[in-house]
């Protein structure tokens, strides 16, 4: 579709302008004010046009735990997740929709679900979600969540050796599932492409990492891991290589301007310029961090070293969302009480930059996305500048990012095609969606893990915590 | 109005019930299963019912600064915000409505304002927000904000003593400004209160504060400051009194059953056990101390000290908005990383109680307002669970407080009247608002704060920052 968006505000290198956009053949043709129309024409007053954002790592199907998860740092959160999760392909399919629509009403027209895959369903699982995020027509990358050792293996064995049992799967059963969703699904110019995803160096062998590195190189991938999410995972890297997770990834040769990594909070100043000198990027994901207490990630100093930063929601159950706009708020004012210096803080226009175009860098797509560029797709949200949440009028972007806007995505083009019209998703119907999650799930309040039960006297102990109430 | 609420679910202990509530002469006269319809009916299935929140520390007049402050510390940002707040009594009003709807839409019945008072207008302002508070029927307890020293007596001298202007208003004439504005507006039967609201110790002499003390005496009044919300104000309170604020609002008897406090980032073990000693309340506003770097406030331990807790947003300009949901989400997770130990983390039903009784202690009002009791006050908020925000279906207070809830707010009755229906505010047009807001304001960017010029060197030496770039 062409089109024409007239007089809308977009912002230039130090303040807004009013111009007209045009858009030919998916791609943005012409930046300026009164262009002739070409095609179908958007009113664009009163609103600001943005490049999309990017949800640059989730979990799609954990939108069924979210509101219940305990309040429990990542090792147990896991185990409670895992046995309460009770997957179909059916819940994968509405899981994904729902993960699009809320991410796409957020702001985001892209989104890396590092997914879980149904032990024995993998590809019907990559092809599910796959199906579910064509629909809604979100650009997407599915990362097919692997590893090849059990779950337990995750925390560090403290003084007392632990023994864990094999994982179900073999390391290269997993790559050939792996390369088989590849030479399937991947298809980068129709807007769906595969990512390798070791899910990181807690639950992962040298062996499936390399293979992933491989299957990376021969095919042209991107990798995406979580990396040092966790103090355990800080104290178990040690115990597994002799030295940092940073440093062990480096050597097998991991890291790279494809690899992006979740949460990086525990980190030496020394990894922080390895991440730096690779060119890896960060994902941040403020609100899981908080609510699992994992801690902190150091984004400022990320900035000032270099590094690459974009923001994700992270799964639904440790966030309980995925608006993008508010991992986006409180990923960037949250740092402001690492650093005194105010002249380091994150500025709302950085915020939509690293939003953007790092989300873009960090998929090896930065020369096709992330901005308002003449040449590059149409990846583009408009916002309505009219709505309560962001009047009176003070600065756009200021108000859309520390402000708490609340249905204001007017519209959204994905390469080129309009999906979001009049703050409605046209691709699918939404309240069907909302009543099929409804029929799908009942109230719940009291489940217990039998898994925390078994290893919380463990965690406990190797983190250095008094004995259990 | 009386009226019966049907088949609704209410937390009870540990998990959930589905009654029916009456309300009968603006009193919950009855919860159980079943009851006989009195007055109106309203359906509530799939709906959950909760007492009414407190935004318990704002400053509403700051919403037409929203989006646009610079990204400064608190001190900075002072000079900035009063720079550029060319308030008159429209604007007041506006705000206040805005305020209030935004309040309303998010969980909360009351909201304390700490209401910033027009020089030479100072009675007006105060009866102009509380018009605009009337009109919208929420319950009002406006603070109307004194001081009697001139803003650079705010930061510390350093080594290099300051000579500051006078005030331009003696304390006495304060004083009687606000037992004027007690005498005039002060009807909590009527669901609005004044209370007594010296700024803070940055800004305030002895005098104030006894003033304040002794009018909160003679007429029953609340008291409510701000206290330590940054690092430089900790100094200051060293330089001022070479003891904590917290010990010298002890000495002079400030701190009481009725005194709530905003922010306290900034305190001693000792002074927490003063603020549990004297059962004050902290009022938290997490979004602001870190929007402004002040710092996370030490809300764990000021809950394992017995101290009360409840949430406050805090100013428009230093949030930036007015979502109570969000600053009970951001202002229960964001203490997961100050403390290993999980089980000290506040859990959703613990944020609740926090948002809803806890105000009501704070404002000596415990004994009318702050749960679902059979006769206390009907102030009730009535959530929709089928909104997608809110699914799929897990627990319901879980969902509301840990994820993003949006236009979830079905109903609400304040003291028995109901002021939302539908999702929609029926005492006021919002669309109207909207509309003035937009209307009173411009697209901004670019300004520039001749205070900050004048004061940021000595700001960054005092605080040991470098030099400025």
């Amino acid at each position: 579709m062409n089109f024409t968006i007239q007089n809308v505000l977009i912002a230039t290198h130090d303040d807004y302008a009013t111009v007209d956009v045009q858009v030919v053949d998916s791609k943005i043709a012409a930046i300026a004010p009164k262009l002739d129309v070409i095609g179908a024409v958007f009113n664009g007053s009163n609103k600001l046009l943005l490049p999309g954002f990017f949800n640059a790592h989730t979990h799609s199907s954990e939108m069924w735990q979210r509101g219940i998860m305990s309040a429990f740092p990542l090792e147990l959160w896991l185990a409670e997740l895992y046995d309460f999760a009770p997957l179909d392909l059916e819940k994968v399919y509405l899981s994904a929709l729902g993960t699009a629509v809320e991410t796409l009403l957020s702001g985001g027209t892209s989104v890396v679900d590092h997914l879980v895959l149904i032990p024995g369903q993998e590809l019907e699982t990559i092809a599910t979600a796959n199906r579910a995020y064509q629909e809604v027509g979100i650009r997407t990358f599915i990362a097919p969540l692997i590893q090849d050792e059990s779950l337990a293996a995750g925390m560090p064995s403290g003084e007392s050796p632990q023994n864990h049992e094999p994982y179900f799967r073999s390391t290269s059963a997993t790559l050939e599932i792996i390369e088989e969703a590849v030479k399937k699904f991947h298809h980068p110019d129709a807007g769906i492409s595969i990512l390798v995803a070791p899910t990181g160096i807690q639950l992962c062998t040298d062996a499936l990492f390399t293979g992933c590195i491989e299957l990376s190189d021969r095919y042209d991938l991107c990798r995406h891991s979580h990396l040092l999410e966790t103090k355990a995972q800080e104290k178990l890297a040690q115990e597994k290589y002799g030295c940092t997770a940073v440093e062990h990834l480096n050597q097998i040769g991991y890291l790279s301007d494809r690899t992006s990594l979740a949460h990086c909070v525990w980190l030496s100043d020394r990894d922080i310029k390895i991440l730096a000198e690779t060119q890896s990027t960060v994902v941040h994901n403020p609100l899981s961090n908080l609510r699992l207490g994992s801690g902190i990630a150091p984004i400022l100093k990320y900035r000032q070293a270099g590094v690459n930063v974009t923001f994700g929601c992270d799964g639904a159950s440790s966030n309980d969302s995925q608006d993008l706009l508010e991992a986006i708020k409180i990923g960037s004012i949250l740092h402001n009480v690492t650093d005194l210096d105010y002249q380091h803080w994150i500025t709302p226009r950085q915020s939509v930059e690293m939003a953007a175009l790092g989300g873009a860098k960090g998929l090896n797509v930065a020369d096709k996305l992330g901005s308002l560029t003449v040449g590059k797709q149409a990846d583009l949200v408009l916002y309505d500048l009219t709505n309560l949440s962001l009047l009176p009028r003070t600065d756009p972007i200021g108000l859309l990012v520390l402000g708490r806007p609340t249905n204001i995505v007017d519209s959204v083009w994905i390469n080129g095609q309009q999906i979001v019209a009049n703050s409605k998703v046209t691709t699918i119907n939404v309240d069907e969606l909302r009543q099929e999650l409804f029929k799908h799930s009942q109230w719940e309040t009291k489940r217990k893990s039998s898994t925390v039960a078994q290893i919380e006297t463990h965690y406990r102990t190797v983190m250095d915590l008094p004995d259990s109430k």
